[in-house]
């Protein structure tokens, strides 16, 4: 019982489709945060369902960490098999297996990565909303709970996964949920897998709810004198029940950001809102209207408007290019991202606290945020050879973490726990992490589903 | 380590707030179907969550049943003590805690009903949306996922609770969620507790979310030949996206059954649909006019508009008071209720085969459904003395869930499971059902809450 054998008869079982060449390795060691490489012992390319079963089998005879892998854009190494272990990359079950446009709905294979299915349902009249940025697969996006600009509009993967086909830790097959709208009928599993990084199954298969295309989409920016006269815009059109369907914060350091990645936007240098309207032509005016007077209030500009589709994209690509863009800021920096969600009331406190610390730091930090959702990002900048620098981010990271529950908040409004946040979720939950740890040894009582993730097993 | 045993140390605890009177247990053996009625051993009445943990910490060391008791309006007799034990009567824990109205969101706790809740709401210019008819509380809304005619707008109690506190069967209180309004730190606790119907813990408080009143309310009503027609119209307006607020469907029987039980309403005795529409004046037009056409491209009347409040109350306290309705059809009888949800692209096809059901059978059914979610129930009105009435009418009820499932859908929308639908829980989720009592015995090792529902061990 060990990893060898595991990988003994893995190889029997997948010839080419196991693979441990050292690139192969490496590439699935690596992350986008501050970990270091950390490579599996084995990556396995499955093909559909049973072979899941089939490895997750013999893993788990073989007591050999299993590690789900998407395309490897989560920012907290949860993919890391810092246990060593096989990494079961699913980029072979990559299919839409079934569009009921008229259900609203999308049966899809996890390793489908979010543009592969906008370009798989451009033909339908129907989007799946969620775009947390990252070009990420929809079995990594739901295993993370993840959410991004839309989510003030469309809520995150727990409001969008319908059903779920699951492998447990025994190689059993099971599907939760239906497709019916809603159900009743006992305890929430979808619920429970959504959000469970990998360590209590491996989703195999997920039906998505769909929405039909907005007649139509109106995107504006606006600028502000500071941020927190952006953020007091923010709460008041959140509080005014707008339903806006992206609401996004930049502050100046990071327009800069984004005005150096891509030239052609030259926008002021200032605290930025980025919002997004969607409806009929009627209530998008209506609603920008709203949102306008709002801003104007709070001392913010003019409204720039991005009608047309490519300005509308080139838009949302640098916000969504945002990591990059500040990766981009300082040459062979590492950036360490925070992701606190706080009640919108305390957003502003939340922010202001936040940006006196970096202030106070020696390190730059732009800002950007789902402001909408009380949650933001700080994209800290480090020389990854500074002991001081990743102490001071360390430092700047905790008080955002220890802020957010004092404020009735969370430590991860989008990111997940993985290797990063395991250390505040004992202070976020109490007795109720427990119940987590109590839950993992009913459904992987070996732990070998992504070991040493979000709970911890004494 | 009896019942007996924590009868005497529960009422040393507990005082008068121990009851063990005839009329006391039988009131808390009633239900609203056809269960018999099936006192309990004791009831109690806590005044706080350390009460309740007080209770629980007794209880379980003794092994004696625990059945959390809100109103008792559930339809599928969870709150039935039928394995005896103590019924924790929540009706002293019936207090809003904190309004927390610039984040829009309230915390209660769970004896609270929902006409108290929205009377304590009235100044606040915020509402609770979810409406399943019964006054019923909310930790029993909770307990049971409940709806009603408002989910196809505001969704279900999953979607509508933001955090829990929770005794659980050793008396250890922890909290689940927070009051961000997302977050990825670990699995979703929040979404497992609720729908588990007392099963997996005792809700002590909720947070819930808010919406502010809408600017407009306008509900509609519109008549059509035959259910056929009516559904084909709900259909249309759900795979459009339209967002109407409620859209309820009910037969010529059931027409009939309201206007006897209101001869006020004197409505034509012909299918009907029951709309409304929240939003800004203008949208609330918008949406009321394409409503209106595809209804009258399905032979459906012209709208009968109530845009008084009190007539929209009547209308809506009519549509509420269905299952009332229904019973008061057919002197002494009692109520089968059904509960089938299935996609909407198969609702015409449930409803047709099922009216056939019921048309080849000797019993009276009047339909209400929330069609806008795919989900009707079925009234089947029974002589209580009849045993081919009954085996009649549990015939139909079988081939009802069957059906659902055969068309993808779930055998409860929103009742939940209790003792009635038990029998079907295995059909719908073969070893997922296996999950769910894996994770009952993590967290309730002596199975003390509300046993025998919900999930089935060994």
């Amino acid at each position: 019982m060990s990893i060898e054998s595991a990988k003994v008869r893995l190889e029997k079982m997948l010839g080419s489709r196991f693979r441990v060449t050292r690139g192969e390795l490496v590439q699935h060691g690596q992350n986008e945060s501050i970990f270091p490489v950390t490579p599996p012992d084995a990556v396995v390319y499955p093909t559909n369902t049973k072979e899941v079963a089939g490895i997750v089998t013999i893993c788990s005879e073989e007591a050999c960490p299993i590690i789900a892998w998407g395309v490897g854009t989560s920012l907290e190494g949860h993919a890391l098999a810092f246990q060593g272990g096989v990494t079961v990359d699913m980029s072979m079950m990559n299919k839409v297996l079934e569009l009921n446009a008229e259900d609203f709905n999308v049966v899809v294979q996890p390793g489908i990565t979010r543009k592969q299915l906008e370009h798989e349902l451009r033909a339908s009249g129907l989007f799946f909303p969620i775009d947390p940025g990252a070009d990420a697969t929809l079995g990594g996006m739901a295993a993370t709970r993840a959410s991004g600009t839309t989510a003030v509009r469309y809520g995150t993967l727990r409001d969008n996964v319908l059903a779920l086909e699951v492998v447990l830790a025994d190689g059993r097959i099971i599907r939760t949920g239906s497709r019916a709208r809603k159900s009743s009928a006992g305890y929430d599993l979808t619920a429970l897998f959504v959000g469970s990084e990998g360590t209590l199954g491996i989703m195999t298969e997920l039906t998505l709810k769909l929405y039909g295309q907005p007649e139509a989409v109106a995107a504006a920016t606006c600028s502000f004198e500071n941020v927190a006269s952006c953020v007091d815009a923010v709460t008041e059109i959140i509080q005014m029940g707008l339903p806006v369907a992206r609401l996004e914060l930049l502050d100046s350091a990071m327009m800069r950001g984004i005005n150096q990645w891509d030239r052609s936007l030259n926008m002021t240098e200032q605290p930025h809102l980025f919002m997004e309207f969607h409806g009929s032509e009627a209530s998008v005016h209506e609603h920008a209207e709203i949102a306008g007077e709002i801003v104007s209030d709070h001392g913010g500009s003019e409204f720039s408007w991005a009608t047309r589709t490519e300005d509308r994209s080139r838009l949302w690509k640098a916000r969504h290019d945002a990591y990059y863009a500040a990766k981009a800021m300082r040459p062979n920096c590492m950036v360490l991202t925070t992701d606190a969600c706080v009640p919108i009331s305390r957003l502003a406190e939340a922010i202001n606290e936040t940006v006196a610390d970096i202030e106070a730091s020696p390190l730059e930090g732009p800002i950007v945020g789902h402001v909408g959702d009380g949650n933001f990002h700080i994209a800290l900048l480090l020389d990854p050879e500074s002991e001081d620098e990743i102490a001071a981010a360390k430092t700047i990271q905790a008080n955002i973490n220890h802020r957010a529950l004092r404020l009735g908040g969370t430590i991860t409004g989008e990111h997940g726990v993985g290797i990063g946040k395991m250390r505040y979720m004992a202070k976020e939950h109490g007795d109720a992490w427990k119940v987590m740890s109590a839950i993992k040894r009913a459904l992987d009582p070996k732990n070998v589903l992504n070991p040493g993730k979000v709970v911890q097993l004494n």
